[in-house]
């Protein structure tokens, strides 16, 4: 995230929203937001929107996400808004829009829906999901 | 994927392998590969393996995809193989493989299904797929 | 839908609700609607959502979709209500939510993200998508 | 299953083949196997793969699941071949194929990927995932 100049911009449990400014090296071949970048903040928003319902200690782990990529990234800065939909003990179901602002106007440039797991210890993750 | 120091190593029509080397740059807090460098591998062998299906001047487009990640990336190389499952003239349904590479043996450390789409020109992006 | 006793109770182009009442034969082992039902519903009124804004003569085509179950259907009433997050001209992305309905309060049961492509001419679908 | 007429064929820890002969209650307009079918039968073998490497008691729960429907199945018989491609104590990774048989021939209609709960007693299901 530090790599992308990603920043929390909004965290409370169960919801995360996640800022990129624009800069040249997170762009593709048009000059938009790639697309790599995009799933990148939807999956952290999901997993910090995710982690502030789970207990202390515990570790974040993405189980699987599914993302549709619906507009050109082209504008200044990339917006990641993740909610919990469903928070169970083992696994919290996510939803997240990513928004590309242009001159002001927020424009709907991907979605996702994920699975995220709350680990309860590091060996855990050695042993498998 | 220059970037990310990502070279595809295997390419015919309708299949393609990609592989990164370890870096530390890629890595997430646990020193594996990160989950968006396994992602956006996927995503480009698999759009590598559709374009190689599509009339000269298509420009390939990643409708969406979907990603079970399930082992972590603990190794020192990353691969990606990549396949068309089905291809339809506007649509290409890909399948890819992620394996990770330590010591010699490869595991399986995430999967993915995706839907491609060639746009026969850039006017088609503009106004929206 | 007519073997499930779905009807379709809202419609406007770009959205679409749909409602199942209870019956035995609808249900797996623990009396609750069975997953199938949910998913089916979902997928037609996200169909029906993309259908009123495609051209006069369109077939709808389920591209794809993506289910996550959230909670067991148990309850009188299943509504499923889907929108059109992104209206491309060959592609329509859709979302749906299910929900059941158990002594008057609706949970949250299942939600959906979907690829519906809308198709010019029958020929096309026997030539693939 | 009963329901649809479907019939497991093959059954092994990890893997699982089911398969419904047409009949007309099964079809959409077209005369083909309804998407609905498909999807019931993909995620059912999915299921079944995934117990058969589960504790006894347990109980199976599909968390979540992503098809792609890539050719129409038309035919006079639907076969779902799934395997579990990773299996974590708490969950399984699973994939499936269907193939619809055309007058002998085999072709892909369409292709899943899963994630499969095991749960260790009742309570924890009304208590949620």
């Amino acid at each position: 995230m530090r790599h992308l100049g990603a920043e929390i911009t909004a965290l409370v449990p169960g919801e995360c929203e996640i800022q990129v400014p624009f800069r040249e090296e997170l762009t593709q071949q048009h000059g938009y937001f790639h697309a790599g970048v995009t799933a990148a903040i939807a999956d952290s928003a999901s997993g910090y929107a995710a982690y502030g319902l789970m207990p202390a200690n515990s570790t974040v782990l993405t189980v699987e996400y599914k993302i549709n990529l619906v507009a050109p990234a082209a504008g200044e800065l990339l917006i990641a808004r993740a909610r919990v939909l469903r928070s169970g003990k083992t696994l919290k179901i996510c939803a997240a829009d990513v928004f590309v602002v242009k001159e002001g106007n927020e424009t709907l440039c991907a979605t996702t829906l994920s699975t995220i797991m709350a680990m309860q210890d590091r060996s855990d993750i050695a042993a498998g999901s």
